[in-house]
């Protein structure tokens, strides 16, 4: 089983509207409501690959009542045609808290094409409530064959959490996969994650450079063994002990990137599980990016599109110490 | 006992952030949820003026649940502090129905103080939902002194929705409020309700007259016994059978708008069974409607202001047939 934790779960809510305007009232054309979250996102993907998958972090109130309903209902729309035996939906281990969770609106203009994003802060999370979720994290740490930290923090959890549970998981002898950003990311980083998986802001407000190919053996050297940086169009950059590779898709992508990165980690996740190379684990991630960027709704990838694109993806680099 | 009925009630969300720019994404700094649609509005403040108001309308799904504990837990800080005894929170007598209850978004821009409404269209109403709403209507008239009609129509309501409340109200000699818009409007008005209370948009759509003097004077031609029509910072002007007033506040008003016409219709309510005259029923919607707009809290109205209020709107105008 892998395991994702995502400690601000969020209840996805995609509007489309005619011309959003400031100050103006708007008519909703179409409401969407999905469970999210970057491990919930994840582990979507993840079950779509047929992979076994639980779900932590937590969940409370009216929102997460629905986050939950949604999740044990399945993974409609998302999951490839073709699916291995000993698949099914995530399996939700999500801890209850006294707090609602988060809802995120993205506002699709029709007009335009373009989304605009309002992200709740989260419930905050009591002293207790922590507790019983790192109890729950290290039960669920013995049956997992790997395990991806995702997204942000929601208040009152404390800002070295990702460090801590990186820790636990190391010590365990699970593979660990951090995927934040700012601070939970500069101390998540130094407790020694296996992989990283910043996006060029996450990596540049990380070590100070905007240079990829620099900043990303920067990060190996504050303690990430591996590091696969995201560079939208660009494709992946792989830095790890066993060399280092770069990953494109065949063109420039049109479509909604909300999620690609999401994606790549379930392909990274994936591909960690079943031992495959480091440039068939790009090779996969930069694919799944790809048709998660070309799908008809955000955050799903489109299983067509996955299928082709693992040909067209280009993958160069070397092995070796990098 | 007074009744308030909202077919689309919503959840209001009100989201606070700094500066809305389509395209962009947004970190909203403080989430506030209350009961909405404009009849549980006039409910509020009707409970806040001592009155026993009951809610009735559809409610369903995590929303409508949320929307009914909140509505139960009381109506914090709109309540006068002066109480009248009898009072107390509105009674909900909603009718549950399989679709969710709507939600309505507020982004209140923290550096313009602009508002942004974004309207969800409402649940499904099936054939049987609709039956069983209008056979709690008959027996929540039995008890009612008035009743007041409230919104817009959800999905699979018909059009002629408010004509038939209008109709049975009067059956059951209950005075009856209508305040909506558009067809709905136009169909209700046909079965001659008491009172409908437009403002200048819909009072120009059902009349095709820009002129508020001969619109309203139009609008009790096509059936309406008297009409009260608030036109923002110019007050109120009302063509009622025993004669025509206006109440205007005693300067333009800075605030926020929102709420203000129902509370104009909790004041004409109010007025209506306490049998104040029409000038008395004017000086109170106009003095509670402006009281709405200089609130700290959208659709609230400031207690202080309001008694303030009392005394310094101007009404005008002559008894007698219009």
């Amino acid at each position: 089983m892998i395991l994702t934790v995502t400690l601000n779960t969020a209840l996805d809510i995609t509007y489309r509207v005619r011309g959003l305007r400031p100050h103006a009232s708007h008519r909703v054309s179409e409401v969407v409501e999905r469970p999210g979250g970057k491990g919930v996102n994840v582990a979507r993907v993840l079950a779509a690959l047929g992979h076994r998958v639980t779900v932590t972090g937590f969940a409370g109130g009216a929102t997460g009542e629905v986050l939950r309903e949604r999740l044990s209902d399945g993974v409609p729309g998302s999951v490839l045609r073709e699916r291995p035996a000993g698949g099914g939906g995530p399996v939700d281990a999500l801890v209850p808290v006294s707090g609602a969770t988060r809802r995120t609106i993205a506002i699709v203009d029709e007009l335009t094409g373009d989304t605009t994003q309002l992200n709740e802060p989260g419930p905050q999370i009591a002293p207790a409530e922590w507790g019983t979720f790192l109890d729950r994290y290290e039960e669920l740490l013995a049956g997992a064959s790997a395990v991806a930290l995702c997204g942000s923090l929601p208040p009152g959890v404390p800002v070295g959490a990702y460090a801590n549970l990186v820790r636990a998981a190391r010590a365990a002898g699970v593979p660990v996969l951090l995927d934040t950003s700012g601070e939970p990311l500069r101390r998540g980083v130094a407790a020694r994650p296996d992989v990283i998986k910043p996006n060029a802001d996450e990596l540049a407000e990380l070590t100070g450079s905007h240079d990829p190919s620099r900043a990303t053996r920067d990060a190996r050297r504050r303690g990430a063994h591996a590091v696969v940086a995201s560079l939208g169009a660009e494709g992946l950059l792989a830095v790890t002990p066993e060399g280092h590779w770069r990953a494109v898709p065949p063109a420039r992508l049109t479509g909604n990137p909300t999620g690609a990165g999401d994606s790549a980690v379930a392909g990274l996740l994936s591909g960690l599980v079943e031992r495959l190379s480091w440039p068939d684990r790009l090779l996969r991630a930069a694919a799944l990016s790809a048709a998660t960027v070309r799908a008809a709704t955000a955050g799903d990838f489109d299983p067509a599109a996955y299928r082709d694109l693992l040909g067209r993806v280009a993958v160069s680099g070397e092995a070796g110490a990098a």
